[in-house]
């Protein structure tokens, strides 16, 4: 068991190889799984170039994973061999500070284990999922609902749970106007999932180009943000913001959309400090806020909500030999909306 | 009736003098108040200064008024002569937005009229509460309670909204971990007002020296921010924090003391952008937001819950001739920790 195939990083710039990394023997709370769909997440490409600070290498990234259930550990209850599981950008935490017992691992005061290049519990370095296996504490592993595609639902186990988690806590809904920033892979879902909540939905894009796919997902309205007219037409009408762009915005701007007691909320984290203007912020009594991830119990919520309500990822599968591509291509923008490796090609390959 | 005795400011920087204001004949739904207190806020420091942009001259500010009712229009139901009221910050609104409509007429839509250096309804530039009388629409004029002590019941139209709406609005009561930075004229009223809701309060201030009247305002706990160990030993441990500085702080220490879902809510306005990482809004889905002065609906409540639970404003009552003088103390923060002018010092003077 120990060494599984992967694709691997071996520095921060050059291309990704085949190779091995390393798993635990399962113990009697773990699960093995067999993946077989891989999300590519631009959090993978940040990781390994170092943007986020240094890493260790070799290291596999890939924290959308969805897979069957191989083998479970002696003590393991909520999932048996043969299910089909996901698992998102959390493997552990420490279980006992007040945020993990209220089911908010994500803001585990201790730091969760990222799924790769995170510490684990034994002190080795956690290896993502661009690999044919992973092993996982059963309770961070997801049940995937029989109503959601196999091979699309990898992108809901990063960017769907880090929409909807903050969707969830600002009570969208019927009545909510709802503005998205951006619509890559997050943005996408972001779009979807607030229509499947009853809101009415805005996207504010670069540009026009992705307009009908906007409309399709759900949005009610579609603007540029190129276009200086589209802050002075919708000045003071939104409830929520929520940025998915992790480049930086001119925060004023987008702060002067929201009404009264309205929020922009940012799941998007360009490394420089945001500007914010106090006058804006007490203009409509203004909130900005930031949200991460969300928690597994939310995250199960997530993929029921989603299976409830049809709202399914937009994918282009891709061989593992197809990701230094697939990665210029979301450095680029160019991914409509989120690449999933079948892993298969990598196990065969 | 159309010019009175009041405080005026001939240009940005020199000495205020003596002089008059002009005020319009009361109106049918108008009040005139003859004015007994005003109390000094920093606004009218800032104001005068043109530090909030250019304003003409010559001005009286002063919007921090109480006094007796000399007179009634036609058509007014809720004050009658002789009553004790007040006058904050406002002394008009459209009426007809969606906020005014909500009882939030500090987020107007078109703006609020500005008891000083506003725009008034005819087209005048208002004039402020360091004068003998003022008219005022009765919808923005305050009943003032028997209980409150009418020598200082003042700067609760300034400072004391202006404390108790951010703290009303997020809820504070038993259970909640409050802290205020900065004990000023609002800081001071924070502590008593957040007391006296039920919450735990801690203030930070820069130093320890006015840390046994904090305790004595209510306070539980009472750290100095120059003391690097407060931002470690305080670390994730409040659910609100409201901030009464204006002076720029470094936001990242003062968010990083939020608990999950915790805020961090300012009403001190420093004229540079804040700076704010997001990694850190990130962790424990922390806001940053801003609230301005309050409603008038709420405005009342605030004054009926001062005369309910005890709470009076720290007042040193002044000559009108010992206002350059203090305005220079104010600038000094060197008043403990409200001045209010004595009002029949310049009608007699």
């Amino acid at each position: 068991m120990p060494a599984v195939k992967a694709i691997v990083a071996t520095d921060p710039t050059g291309p990704l190889t085949v190779g091995t990394v390393i798993r635990r023997d399962p113990g009697p709370r773990d699960v093995l799984i067999e993946i077989v769909w891989s999300g590519v997440c631009h959090s993978d490409i940040h990781t390994v170039r170092g943007d986020w600070g240094p890493v260790q290498y070799p290291l596999a990234v890939g924290h959308e994973i969805a897979g069957i259930v191989t083998a479970v550990g002696d003590e393991v209850t909520s999932h048996a061999v043969g299910d089909r599981v996901g698992v998102g950008c959390m493997v552990g935490s420490c279980r006992e500070c007040d945020n993990c017992r209220a089911g908010q691992e994500q803001y585990c005061e201790r730091g969760f284990v990222a799924t790769y290049a995170g510490v684990d519990e034994d002190g080795t370095v956690t290896q993502g999922g661009y690999a044919t296996h992973v092993v996982v504490a059963e309770d961070f592993v997801l049940r995937i609902p029989d109503a959601l595609p196999f091979d699309k639902v990898a992108p809901l186990l990063c960017a769907g749970i880090t929409t909807f988690s903050p969707l969830r806590h600002w009570n969208v809904g019927p009545g909510m106007r709802v503005a998205v920033v951006g619509m890559g892979g997050l943005g996408h879902l972001a779009v979807k999932i607030a229509h499947a909540m009853g809101a009415e939905v805005t996207v504010l894009s670069q540009s026009l180009r992705k307009r009908d796919d906007g409309l399709a997902f759900g949005a009610d309205h579609f603007y540029a943000t190129s276009d200086p007219a589209t802050f002075t037409t919708l000045a003071r009408s939104f409830d929520l913001i929520l940025n998915t762009v992790s480049a930086p915005l001119v925060l004023d701007d987008y702060l002067g959309l929201l009404a009264l007691d309205g929020t922009f909320v940012s799941v998007g984290a360009p490394p420089e400090p945001a500007s914010v203007t106090l006058f804006t912020l007490f203009t409509n009594r203004r909130r900005f806020a930031g949200s991460s991830i969300g928690g597994i119990r939310e995250t199960q919520e997530m993929l029921d909500f989603c299976a409830e309500h049809g709202v399914v990822p937009e994918v282009e599968v891709i061989a593992a030999d197809q990701i230094n591509k697939a990665w210029e291509k979301v450095v680029a923008g160019d991914v409509r909306y989120r690449y999933v490796i079948d892993i298969s090609t990598l196990a065969q390959g």
